[in-house]
């Protein structure tokens, strides 16, 4: 068969904007005429070692209506996987397989969406190509909420995540506010090892409300005494204290809080309260004001309802991109956003090798965080702002957003 | 002075179109001409009894600009109270001194948006006003997310809590569907005795996804054994089982099921666990499949951004009805909503006794949860559907929700 296709999957964990990359894929797909079809491998890499792949070339014909719904339904229409594949001068096994099975599928260029890991898989598997004179070109697009991945300004997800989280400490702010009696809430943001996610929570601000008052960020050692003289320090000046705080915050020791506040359920199994828990015991046992901890939990990845527009839209041209990096003959590289300037807002696409990205993970710069380790600077709200700017225009269906039917995950 | 003020206040707990019943009663104010000035009472009546009020006659304006943000604003524009009036056979003191300030104010009637509580201090203050032949008009205007008060069809903030959770529930289950390993979900929604909000989870459902599988509400005496069952027979059937539970449930004897699983911490502190969190360890203790409990905790009460348009316009029409009625020379009733269809969805405002709301709670009828006490019925469907049709018009700011400024309440 001649190598006319393509297969694009999706790895990691999800994100309201992953979907966007893929519609985006399809739409390069659509205007780039280099390939005949497209195949959606379902769960990652582990859907090609298994035969198990959807043809998508439907969607990629000239104004498939669904495209705009598929790039705005959050989480992953293609399943995901976290299958690392072992290196392949030590077990060529699955490589064998999957580029097989690119041969028998006439499989020309392989586009992976996801993070660190997956970025992995886009190395080994461009390394083995070459290691096979293979021509299928391996190109990896980024996403994670988390924002830390290398040799691109940001990453799709974390846009739509961060608009999340800061309209969401700002409602949860009004609804603090109410009460006449001093109270302090803790909200505990994903990200266990780089604090980009919940320092967007400082987007939230306003002329009115400068919650969060305080911010707790896993590149800062935790300090439990430090962090209730914050507390304490904020009481005597205002009676609500909002405090965003990472679910990796740990001590200078690299222990979680959470782990340090272990508890044990009757059957005396230990049972590990997240940080937010774990700090709000702190705040009932030491300076005993009304306390209420809120995990976001996977809401701030799934809230596709209220994704940034900003977000999406570069998640999409990220994904076109990659399908003409590959019809440019790249490989092993991965599809980035180079940011122009702050303000207008600006960037540009480029192509970054995965050998700098893979496995790799971007912390919070130390200079964004300000002397006390409680709250971001300036510089860092400058960096976060246009990320979160701009709505979708979801379509609603008996009072519930409309997305893509995803079936073919449920069994 | 003549008497020809009004105050307004909230109390109780915040919702999302609390603030709408707000800007209903002002915009009652400025049509019927019966007013001259209106003070919005801070903190429920704690603000008439500390003379803690604000003038908000310039809000009542022709074209106010700002009425439509306060209607859109989410929690308690005047802050709320948790204050409950003594019997004044027993304790006239805080009457007296309410109707002294009445007197000062010139105050012809009062509006008191709540809930069950709130509507006791509507009866209460009417009953004392009939008592020394005042003339104060007292009126209520409903708001719950609980949805329990009798004597209207359905209360004001719950149409908004149940859109946030059909919502974000079909929103986890898209993220929950990605992976190919079993799991159990289980979503803990406010309600401690009613179970109204729960039950709307079950609005989640679309034709390709059938989540919630399984549904528990207070009403419903809880069975550990049952549940397990229910969960290990979904399970046969496929491989993601997302159940919603209420955080109010418990078993045959009153127990809360949260309470039997009382966790300590390593000081022997008792910590409560949620109902969610204790599903969560028997699910993994018993079945012992991948499991996640999520507490969707007060973003169901303040999520704006994401308020039902019925709900909204509802909340703004009995406000306004409110100052009709008060006009009217009506005085100890509460402005309801009487259902007239569910399809096409037609309703009417009528004027409730008091005395039949007061301190009562409405709880879901029996026959609108399955037999097996694990779903709802199609009734209670058809009941709850109308309730989230129609999204607000929002506006952002640098990608932030816009609500009105609360500054008065931070201090």
């Amino acid at each position: 068969m001649k190598k006319e296709n393509c297969i694009v999957a999706q790895s990691g964990g999800p994100t309201a904007a992953i979907n966007a990359s893929l519609a985006g894929v399809i739409d390069g797909v659509r205007k780039s005429g280099s390939f005949t079809r497209i195949y959606g491998s379902l769960h990652g890499i582990t859907g090609v070692l298994e035969n198990n792949m959807m043809d998508m070339s439907l969607m990629a014909l000239s104004h498939f209506p669904m495209l705009n719904t598929l790039e705005l339904t959050p989480a992953m229409y293609l399943g995901s996987c976290r299958y690392k594949l072992p290196d392949y001068t030590e077990d060529p096994a699955p490589y064998k397989q999957i580029f097989e099975r690119f041969e028998e599928y006439g499989i020309s260029a392989f586009f992976y969406i996801g993070g660190n890991d997956s970025m992995d898989t886009v190395l080994k598997l461009s390394n083995y190509a070459k290691s096979i004179q293979s021509d299928v070109k391996i190109i990896g697009v980024p996403k994670t909420i988390d924002n830390d991945l290398f040799a691109t300004d940001h990453t799709p997800g974390f846009g739509s995540a961060a608009k999340y989280v800061a309209s969401t400490v700002l409602e949860i702010a009004h609804d603090a506010y109410i009460y006449k009696i001093p109270a302090v809430i803790i909200i505990e943001i994903m990200g266990r090892d780089a604090g980009w996610l919940t320092a967007s929570s400082a987007l939230a601000r306003t002329t009115y409300s400068q919650a969060p008052d305080l911010i707790y960020l896993p590149e800062v050692a935790f300090s439990k005494e430090q962090f209730l003289a914050d507390v304490k320090d904020k009481l005597t000046k205002q009676k609500t204290v909002i405090v965003a705080v990472s679910e990796g915050i740990h001590d200078a020791d690299g222990n979680y809080i959470s782990s340090d506040s272990a508890v044990a359920d009757k059957f005396g199994h230990a049972q590990l309260s997240g940080a937010g828990k774990a700090l709000e015991y702190l705040v009932r046992d030491e300076i005993g004001v009304k306390v209420r901890s809120i995990e976001l939990n996977v809401l701030q990845r799934c809230a596709g309802h209220i994704a940034s527009r900003t977000d999406i839209t570069e998640s999409f041209s990220l994904g076109q991109a990659a399908v003409k990096y590959a019809a440019e003959g790249k490989t092993g590289i991965m599809a980035a956003i180079e940011r122009i300037s702050n303000d207008p807002y600006q960037w540009v696409i480029k192509s970054a090798d995965v050998a700098d990205i893979a496995n790799e993970a971007k912390s919070v710069p130390v200079e964004w965080i300000n002397e006390a380790g409680n709250d971001v600077t300036d510089e860092m709200i400058d960096y976060l702002r246009p990320l979160i700017i701009g709505e979708v225009s979801l379509q609603y269906k008996d009072g519930l957003p409309v997305y893509l039917p995803v079936d073919h995950l449920l069994h």
